[in-house]
């Protein structure tokens, strides 16, 4: 990095010349943009806890440098190139999934001709701070500079600056967390903690693949799972014992949490009997489709009940209608944009497991919706009674400036700040990470500044909130 | 009160050490902030009309002190258990159903020493309110002032200016409604009536225990209704009979209003040889649970029906799953706090009832929801057509600065401002009464404020609305 | 005009003296008010585009004065007369579908005494510019000055200027469309084009009374399609022909675009076989009411097929409850401001259609919605991710400041503003057009003013955007 003229200090914000101005996210209004600032001054150095995301533990195993700007930023980024594909470009264009034929100059030429079209979005607020911050750009990307970027990029990629170890401790992470299927032998977890190196890098237990019967290869997994673990998983007794060893190794190598991706936050309380016997069926693969979503509910509760013995806080992340694009599917696969959330409830999905567990002080449940008419209607009042439930962030779609405002707004009043959890990054895109992170932190210091300016709160209140919903609630909601 | 060092008057507010700012939740915006100003002025002395609550009519029948601070404050409102609770206190250390062990005492530590968690909420306003106007405090409620709060309260709550009554004169209400069961035979409202004393506490006329075959005790709610108005209630004739008389009984005692708490806003329109017949199965208890819904459809439209004839205005507040924490209930019973609201229709649901009624200009139905994606969907688009219907004030979860806020602003461009109906505090925590009212006209007067420095209003037109959402629209929806 | 005292010109606007103000719309914070002053001024003067609407080419064709003020104003507008209905007035007194008695000048002044009850709606924005920029008025109407406002409005309404397409060209329309039936010979619109007047006024294809087999009816309608045509309607293939047919007949007359008002957004894609089938069942009368939802959801499957093939734009509006009032309906019949908005469900409904269709890149469908619940949870999604789509503005009770607010606010951060499409007025009242053109420009400058003054934006992109919002998408997306 020495020898190149790149400035990543974080002092350069503000400048007259800059893709970001300091004061960005915080209200317009005087009195409450000064309260802002005070309180985002108290926060913005502190380090980032990140318990919930999709970055590959791999990287940091391996500390490999990453490749080109194009697969860094627009490949393997679905907010990014569902926007393209929204507007017409092809993942033929974008060369994703597909055999690379112009290369990635010209896909990062495609990208920075269409940047505008990222106006108003939280991914041109991401984007523009990893140009700036990581890579010194104060220049709009567009056409006639997408060849600068990308030499640019590409070459301090190439120092040792820019290895995902240097990034890890340059970005003041100080914890990670994976998510990791239960077959998953967690090899890389493994050889980070062997090598000395001091980076926290976690997984976290994601059984769907081995709980939800629609879920490709089901069979083939629950049969994998046995394998694994020495216990027959074709019986509903062995299947129970495995998944509970799988949750113990994960908690050897640091996971303090599962996480739950079902397509509705339905559960059940079946009892033994029937449990075993829907299980065979489903194994038998005779099950109808409505058993099966009952089967997953069902798998929500015994995983509570596995929470309330090993002490792993649970995720639920219900209401994406997956792989809605049948076309995209059948040539792409899964994870291409094309997830869509759709009407989520959780008054009466929730209550058997509820009914069950719902006052247990020694457990966590973490709620997460796509569909925001939940918050003031139902998972504020949840959370704001139950004494496990917690509620997480806003998620995917709602992972934005005002979609956190919303959030705020409308959980708040009835659920108070400590049912909730701080923030996660969920994200894919490592370099996207203290993007996020101070999306999130700017936005907070705004509802709290207005909160102080329209003296509903005091100043003194609002700093130690704003400690809290950065470091404090993450911490202990998830046990780090 | 004489001999106290506490200062209960208005004139404290914005001195430099207090909890309450005198400018607490107006926009920070200077411009709209002055007209905000302005606009409370008018209205903050007005008196205070409560058409709709649950605070109990023996207190002014008996007029004698309230007890300690706990059972003031902390053990009948839901509110503030609820989030103790959510955050892992206990109802035996809140000693709340249980018997006391550590006494009030130790409780209200408990409660001073978590004080903090209702922070952004508005209970914390509330709270505040009473504290710093009723109390003469100017500290936060914390651990260490906690045994200085109780004992002042305490020794306050002994003294004769703190007796029912003269809270009520003080408060400046001008009338106060109590929410009643068809089977109270409303003697305090008669003793209250009788001793002399001026203030107006009226009854409401709530039927759900003898018209709803889900409540407790619903069958022998219906013989007792019998018993009280010598009808035969086993029949169709005799049970309508006998509601319409209870219904007269009430309205000698003072009664303008009924109130129904309905799980949902289904209404029907049955013919009377189908009522009659579907009558007999719920008291037979041969009715399937959907033809319980029905009935209670049904009974909405009959409860229409006599309103036309009587004059009664009636209140429908739907959307509430009541009793959802199985274990609370089994223990505690009901009101304890886990009553969630869930989706709500009306358009479909009201229907039965509107194309009977819907066009009467005699007939005033005022509809509230826990639902508030049905504000700018439903709810304004019905009652800015049907001469009958208003829109009742945010409720409940609702009932709060962010909650009145979206009101207004999803409301008002379909419906206006006079198919609303003013504000009501439904609370039954008395001291709250001059707080809540304060927080609506405080957050009325912030939304016109808004409106005229926005140029959509004028300012002697915000005025007219500010007096009009205070007590005009009130007193003319509700007959006062 | 040039012998009445009334004076035009949009300079007026911002003297001590009017019923507007030139900041109206605008953020009260003084930083973003600047920034939507300029924007605002680079947008104000352009043409006005009107892809949407139900005015009538025949005002054009003719060329014929208006009549008076209240068949102007009042009777048509069911934004008008609704509100008024609401609040008690009745049809009769304000004769509609009724018989005149006391006649308009004594409707005028029940509308002018009870202007009050519009404040806080855009009714009353659109009002007080017409009443300001077209007729002169400076003073709010009122029960007092109601003769004056009728006298002066009735004697300019005469005057040439006044005409029809005067009235076009001072508005600065570009382009206005109108919707009509598949059975309108249009010669309205042809008469336009062989008048040699230059203003472009077109058809849209709306076919609901062909397709929708509830519609009022429809079984004449579809005989009338085939004597229109010259196919036999009676059987599958000449009834897709004989759609075929009237759509390019459509295109002809200029027509770009069809629409579509479907009580839900259900779309299917049956094969061809099951489609006749079901077709010769609607036809006879014999299909099952769920069966008629099937195939109106069929029939939009075939319609984007068509406009595949013939390039028109394809609308969908759905969400509606249609009539909602029996007795007003039974007497009165259709669009008497009884239509009500319910819940409605994009993404299954959806999917039928774009599994077949929804990757197409020279397919363009529109989507509208009643419910803004979509918005952030379906609708931004969506159109974030098919080429095809594209997200309509608020529409009817959501076309409104606070609605649009909220569109931007709920749908920007996923969809991006380019895969949205201007503005629509879908106004019945021509005079109201500019108005609510200038509404939304304001609304647009005040939005993209905030994000600039939160640093969200840069203003010379917020420039491009304003440009975009106002002509550029519009044109674009209508192909216009």
């Amino acid at each position: 990095m020495s020898d190149t003229s790149v400035c990543l200090s974080r002092q350069r914000r503000g400048t007259d010349v800059a893709l970001l101005h300091e004061d960005r996210l915080f209200p317009a209004e005087e009195g409450s943009r000064a309260v802002a600032r005070r309180l985002y001054e108290l926060i913005k150095d502190l380090p980032i806890v990140s318990p919930h995301g999709h970055t590959q533990a791999r990287w940091f195993a391996r500390n490999e440098p990453f490749p080109d700007p194009v697969k860094l930023f627009v490949q393997p980024d679905h907010y990014v190139f569902r926007m393209l594909y929204s507007q017409g470009m092809t993942f033929e264009e974008l060369e994703i999934g597909e055999d690379e034929i112009e290369g990635p100059r010209e896909v990062w030429r495609i990208f920075a001709t269409h940047y505008y079209l990222f106006r108003g979005t939280p991914t041109r607020l991401w984007l523009d701070y990893a140009f700036q911050e990581l890579f010194g750009f104060t220049e709009r990307l567009n056409e006639k500079n997408a060849d600068h970027y990308y030499d640019t990029i590409a070459a301090i990629l190439k120092t040792p600056d820019f290895l995902p170890r240097a990034l890890f401790d340059r970005f003041g992470i100080e914890l990670l967390a994976s998510t990791d299927s239960p077959l998953d032998a967690l090899g890389d977890h493994a050889a980070i903690r062997e090598s000395g190196w001091k980076g926290r890098v976690i997984p976290t237990f994601r059984p769907d693949p081995v709980v939800d019967p629609q879920h490709p290869g089901f069979h083939e997994n629950v049969r994998a799972l046995g394998a694994l673990t020495g216990e027959d998983t074709l019986t509903w007794r062995g299947y129970l014992r495995a998944l509970a060893r799988r949750r113990e190794y994960f908690k050897e190598l640091g996971a303090t949490a599962t996480d739950h991706g079902h397509p509705t936050a339905m559960t059940e309380d079946l009892g033994d009997t029937s449990a075993a016997t829907l299980f065979e069926q489903v194994i038998k693969g005779t099950a109808y489709a409505a058993d099966l979503e009952i089967f997953r509910g069902q798998m929500l509760t015994e995983m509570a009940r596995m929470s309330l013995e090993d002490g792993l806080v649970m995720q639920i992340h219900p209401g994406s209608v997956r792989n809605h694009n049948a076309q995209i599917f059948a040539r792409y696969g899964r994870d291409m944009g094309a997830d869509i959330p759709g009407p989520t409830n959780y008054v009466e999905a929730l209550r058997p497991l509820l009914n069950r567990f719902g006052n247990e002080r020694k457990l966590t449940i973490i709620l997460f919706t796509l569909d925001e008419t939940t918050y003031s209607r139902e998972l504020a009042p949840l959370a704001g009674h139950y004494p496990c439930l917690k509620l997480g962030p806003p998620w995917w779609f709602n992972d934005s400036p005002e979609g956190m405002r919303r959030f705020r707004e409308t959980a708040t009043e009835t659920a108070g700040f400590y049912n909730t959890v701080g923030f996660n990054d969920d994200t894919r895109a490592f370099l996207s990470i203290p993007a996020r992170h101070d999306v999130a932190r700017r936005t907070d210091a705004a509802f709290l500044g207005k909160l102080v300016s329209e003296h509903r709160l005091d100043e003194d209140e609002a700093a130690e909130l704003a400690w809290e919903l950065t470091v404090g609630l993450v911490r202990n909601a998830y046990k780090l």
